[in-house]
């Protein structure tokens, strides 16, 4: 699969633009799932001067063969917020956030969770609100090769 | 006060090094203090492949002229720790990491704790473990400049 790596000057110029729409937004919480959307999310939070940066985790457990179990942990308390955006570097099968926004609206069922990704997939059956570019190779980012 | 300006460039640069010293040390969780220790917390829990990467919260309340309280919240479940390494970017007074610090250990008294910053003031009666830079001058830090 061809490869294609997402540099640190590449992910300004799309956080940019995501910026501007997620600024229409005004989201009073920003929620990012670690680890893929922890630097994104730190940028964010900064550049809206917004210090309701929190995370949650999540792990894929494929052990049994016919049951892929996703546990999502570390869940803020979000009691204080209203409008939640949700942030990670990318939608891919979608399995993750679909999970994460079903947790999400049953714990904090008044709550309006929005999600934002720099990409999306296509195939996928969730789609964020905010996003850039359309995944379409193996992508390497800075995050997880530039210290390696 | 005259400001420096951390590039990204002299973030990954600096990295490698603490980088280095981190992975004598073999933590096997790493817990980032929102919102300042989120990239570098990222990228250190990539380089080590490690997805056990959590953050915790602190606010500051300056309110009463009398009294500053820290409040820390939104600590992770650390149960199956035993090494965790607290990471922020810089340990300025020290309060904050001196208070994050004793919260952990009293919730946690039989995990060993140790920080990593990247930067370090001589005043503060705090000192992180693994370390790269004394700050001397006000740091503009690339994560909360380069998207304005």
């Amino acid at each position: 699969m061809k490869r294609y790596y997402y540099s640190y000057n590449d992910f300004i110029k799309d956080l940019k633009i995501l910026l501007s729409k997620i600024e229409k937004y005004q989201p009073d919480t920003l929620l990012a799932i670690a680890r893929g959307g922890l630097t994104i999310g730190h940028l964010l939070a900064e550049a809206l001067n917004n210090k309701n940066l929190f995370s949650l985790n999540s792990i894929h457990y494929d052990d049994n063969k016919k049951l892929k179990t996703i546990k999502i942990f570390n869940i803020p308390d979000l009691k204080e917020a209203k409008k939640v955006l949700i942030i990670d570097d990318i939608i891919d099968s979608g399995d993750t956030m679909i999970e994460i926004k079903k947790i999400l609206i049953k714990k904090y069922p008044n709550i309006e969770f929005k999600i934002a990704t720099i990409f999306y997939k296509k195939s996928s059956p969730i789609q964020p609100d905010f996003t850039i570019k359309e995944a379409k190779e193996w992508i390497d980012f800075f995050w997880s090769v530039d210290l390696r």
